[in-house]
């Protein structure tokens, strides 16, 4: 899943929104969108009246002397799908996209947002709101700097902030008399009162050991044992981070769609572990497990969620220091620690230690990569079989390829809304069917699916984009050079402690050469039944270097507006690699087990490593999947995995393509001696 | 020339001095380093006695009540070189490699550098410094704190401390009771005394109107306009970096060698030009050059070079807002602008502005490229010639090359000290020749050359590495895959506004693939009679996007420790590809025009593409160099580039290895399909 980059960190969509091919102009006089410049303006039946909302907002802003109110859409943790109670930019709006800030002032609303959603907000907001159609905090700035008078507060919920944002509209306001205010208490939420959705309370549960890589105890004893070598002598760690709290305890529960993660906080110091979280939700057992047979420093006490600030700052009244990760931590807990008491790093240590994973996890991630083919393969079959029938739509499809992933053992859901998406479909940005709009697939088209599980054991995430019937020339380049760039990289060789952002330019260079390229970032990380965008591994500038153990999807693609969309994704493990002269050099090694569509290849263009590589991938496939498949009876699937991965050959063409450069350099040789 | 890739900015070489392989151990019991564990202590004649210098330094900390004084290694301008009246480090302690900060407490003095100069700093430096073989203001602070007291004070000269340098030593000291403090009086001078050399003072020149690409009334009008578009709306620009005023005003002078700058500042005001530099050094021509006939804001006013400080400090009394590039402007002018006052970006529009020549000067530039590549042909004919008979080393052979370029038009001197290394010594980093100590070059050795000139019209960097005997098969691979990825960047078509931080891999590619790698940078930026390093242009992470008109060197290399070492280095200009479909694409156009050495090349391990790609490039030489050659009757250097040149071909080799693919291929289909 390649549009959903900013994983666990919702800020790095700016990145790919600014790249995004903008939607064709024509929305005017669609009946779809509103009209405000109408008289009277036309507002659809989509559209949520917000007037009474704004009202009490500004209400609520008089109180407190603001001028200004930002609205962000994230929540206290940067999840990556937020929960019904934290919607509070869709609830006051109207805008339901998962991407963009609102802002009121006592005269205007407003709300900024990337192209993938222009149309979307057109449809659900009234005309109390302008629709801004750019991002970033820095427009955000110069449009408030337009509208509120000097000396006016702007307020901000802290916890909806990070560091990094509130460092950023800070220095944006740098030298205007304009003051920003960190009001704790959400006033949105005041006035959205009782309808607001409550927040979730399931049963919160311990991982089996045969699914976790270490214990709790263990990764506990590791983390203090990094504070003690720090130069700088940190006595806690703080995780604000989800995942980060239900990596280090091996908990899980359900409160994030998609992720296995509950609401928590924690504060793990030299002497204490203090979990902050709703105590309610721990059976016996699990309580059991946290804390039976322990001595002090290994006893986790519970604290409730909502003090975390509290207890944070009654900490700090010590002699201590809390090392935090900037990019997790929200400015409601950043500003309560004294400079001199922090040591902020990017990414805390839970977050650098989780990424890489121990062989324990490595063979688990792994388990659940095959169990998945066999769901995906499944699919495809499927498919071959009744698209030409007419009786399958990307809806119908993507509920079918979920189902197949709950035959599977260890299923626990879907690990993010399966985009199934054909024809023109796959080139939009961040697709996904519904029951009531979506479109037929055909053997006409190419159909796009990218889908993921979660899985006690890991987490999966696979693209494969496939045609069944005859594809253009142009597809069969367009896809054979997203392969190559899929190619490219995985059997890329680096040096130990590369940077994938120096690196991810492989995936794109066999578009590049033609002209061709795609606009989101060319991998992340992944969990073991965690986040399916697991930080900080990936290709992006903020990402960490490389390191063996870690875990990257790798997804190049193409995107034809209005016509097609093309993207293969594999998930990979770092891995040494054997040179030839000695060194410390990585490699990937490929642990999606799906074989990609023939339809769609045109061997010329690959190169003779390119080809080899990939008949030795295919052998890999058959080997690891090929066993289950027999096992589990499933012979179709088996004869469908043999003959998809018969061995590619190179055929005439490649030969006639080379010897044609010999030929040239031959005739080169003659004219310039001449 | 790639050692010294921090170009106009020296602190960017403490990237590379990490990644640099450290000299083996084995200094111990030698008799020209120090050996301060002997008693008495051994030294050598090389030492330089520092125990008055650093008494007198100590006193004149007690007077400013300092417990530590931090002297850097560079000037107020962060030059490439320095003037002999900068380099205080160098005089306070006796070391006098280019690179390394010197700190002294009320007990201790110490010295931080990095591996290039290790064994260099044990020769020079008497007992007095501690050597600390590790660099980076981090562990400078660790040991700060290690060293003084709690409350203690840390002076430094705010002019030789830059903005990004101030920050990282204060952020680093965070939390702990020690205090920063900017003495704009520099200690070291006071101690010097009348002994400090004086300050450059010849004449500052207008260069003709030939060699411009604007005037400098055009530029000024540019930058204003800049302004006046900006949104922050500056109402002036402060240049500090020499070669930002050089450029400015189309001014050249002698001050720094191989630099044709003067030591000077520019406060460009929307209403004013303020040119701050020592005015006796203006003939009345040039006086007459920047302001005949001028009005108002098109006048240039004059003021002295000492003056900038506070005239800056009095223009911000004003309702202004001043825009400096934070990568050049030192501490102690940044601190005399209110924060409400200031628009900081990394580079100043000048420095933007400079780095996209425009066609005239891409013109100048790839001009004084064919003439500086017949002066490299020559150097190599008469290597060539003279190297078997053993009549020439590497400090004849540097002084010959820098010869030949004085018989080239417009030339001025040349543009860095010429690395001239045989054997072992091309594997040293900033390895060059003295009369004193040097190598014959041999034909049983590889030898490398990289020299540069300043040519009124441009300056030129070039490195060649040849072998006239017969090299090892592994010495043949290193050098073909150092060429396979000069030839993989340089042949790369990349979308506009790519960072060359995300492509420079396509230089190591071929090493990597392999398990060799090489550890500087891959290329700088270079100017029309102005750095031969000229920022910001570059691969590096701080360099800006690559754009249409800028000019690169691509230097990849591989060093073999106490062997031999390989650099092949171009200059490109960036621009557009022509690519099959539609689109916004770019590459490089390589102006350097000498062939490769033959002798080295393997051309089996080439792709069909990389060798097309080699024929093309000489056929290019052959158009550009060989006219130019028979014009001036240099008849033997004409058949020399045409032998040298010869287009190669794949031969039997290439097409073995591809078929041998190709059979594996397809015994691989019969394997697998059994």
């Amino acid at each position: 899943m390649a549009w959903a980059h900013w994983g666990c960190c919702p800020w790095l969509v700016l990145l790919y929104a600014c790249v995004w091919s903008h939607p064709k102009p024509g929305d005017l006089g669609r009946e779809d969108v509103r009209n405000c410049s109408a008289n009277p303006p036309h507002l659809p039946v989509t559209v949520v009246n917000t007037t009474l909302r704004l009202s009490a907002l500004r209400q609520q802003m008089e109180a407190w002397n603001l001028s200004a109110y930002i609205i962000p859409d994230t929540d206290a943790h940067q999840n990556e799908y937020i929960g019904k109670h934290d919607e509070r930019r869709a609830w006051m709006t109207g805008f339901t996209g998962t991407a963009g800030t609102a802002v009121v002032t006592m005269e205007k609303a407003a709300v900024w947002t990337d192209s993938r959603y222009w149309t979307q907000a057109e449809r659900e907001m009234d005309c109390n709101w302008d629709l801004h159609k750019e991002v970033g905090i820095t427009v955000i700035v110069s449009w408030l700097l337009a509208e509120i008078p000097t000396g006016g507060h702007v307020g901000f919920d802290p916890f909806l902030v990070s560091f990094d944002s509130w460092n950023s509209y800070d220095r944006n306001l740098q030298g205007f008399d304009i003051q920003l205010v960190s009001i704790t208490v959400n006033l949105v939420d005041l006035v959205w009162g009782s309808a607001r959705p409550p927040v979730p309370s399931e049963p919160i549960y311990a991982l089996e050991n045969a699914f976790t890589g270490s214990t709790w105890q263990e990764k506990v004893a590791d983390i203090r044992s990094q504070m003690q070598k720090h130069k700088k002598a940190p006595t806690a760690v703080l995780l604000t981070a989800l995942d980060e709290t239900a990596w280090l305890f091996n908990l899980r529960s359900s409160d994030i769609s998609y992720n296995p993660f509950f609401y928590s906080y924690t504060l793990l110091t030299d002497s204490s572990i203090r979990l902050f979280v709703n105590k309610s939700r721990f059976s016996p057992e699990t309580l059991q497990y946290l804390n039976s047979g322990c001595t002090g420093p290994m006893c986790v006490q519970l604290e409730d969620y909502s003090q975390v600030r509290d207890s944070i700052q009654a900490y700090v009244s010590g002699d201590v220091r809390v090392w935090i990760g900037t990019q997790y931590t929200m400015y409601g807990l950043y500003e309560v620690i004294p400079e001199e008491k922090l040591l902020a790093d990017s990414y805390s240590p839970v977050m650098i230690t989780k990424a890489v994973k121990n062989s324990k996890e490595q063979a688990l991630l792994k388990a659940s990569h095959v169990r998945d083919a066999v769901a995906v393969i499944r699919y495809l079959v499927w498919l071959e079989k009744n698209v030409p029938k007419g009786t399958v739509d990307e809806f119908s499809g993507a509920e079918f390829m979920d189902q197949l992933r709950g035959k599977e053992d260890f299923f626990s859901g879907p690990s993010f809304q399966t985009i199934s998406a054909s024809g023109l479909n796959a080139a939009l940005a961040h697709y996904s069917p519904t029951k009531e709009l979506n479109r037929k697939l055909s053997s006409d088209e190419m159909y796009l699916v990218d889908s993921g599980g979660q899985y006690w054991d890991g987490t999966t995430d696979i693209t494969r984009t496939v045609h069944w019937g005859t594809p253009s020339a142009f597809q069969k380049e367009a896809y054979t050079r997203v392969l190559m760039g899929n190619i490219d990289l995985s059997r890329l060789i680096f040096p130990a402690a590369t940077s994938g952002r120096v690196v991810e330019a492989f995936a794109r260079k066999a578009l590049w050469d033609v002209g061709l390229n795609y606009g989101h970032g060319t991998g992340h990380g992944i969990g073991n039944f965690l986040c399916v965008h697991e930080w900080p591994v990936g290709f992006q500038s903020n990402n960490i270097a490389m390191a063996k153990g870690m875990f990257t999807s790798i997804e190049p693609g193409y995107y034809q507006d209005g016509e097609f969309g093309i993207r293969i994704e594999d998930v990979a493990l770092v891995v040494e690699a054997k040179t030839k002269y000695p060194g410390t050099y990585l490699t990937f090694e490929v642990v999606s087990f799906v074989p990609y569509d023939r339809n769609l290849i045109d061997v010329s263009l690959l190169s003779p490593e390119q080809l080899q590589y990939l008949n030795q991938y295919y052998q890999v496939i058959r080997e690891k999947v090929g066993p289950e498949l027999q096992q589990r009876q499933l012979l179709e699937e088996f004869e469908w995995l043999q003959r998809h991965t018969e061995p590619l050959s190179a055929e005439a063409t490649h030969t006639v393509s080379l010897a044609s450069v010999l030929v040239a350099s031959t005739l080169g040789t003659l004219s310039w001696s001449s």
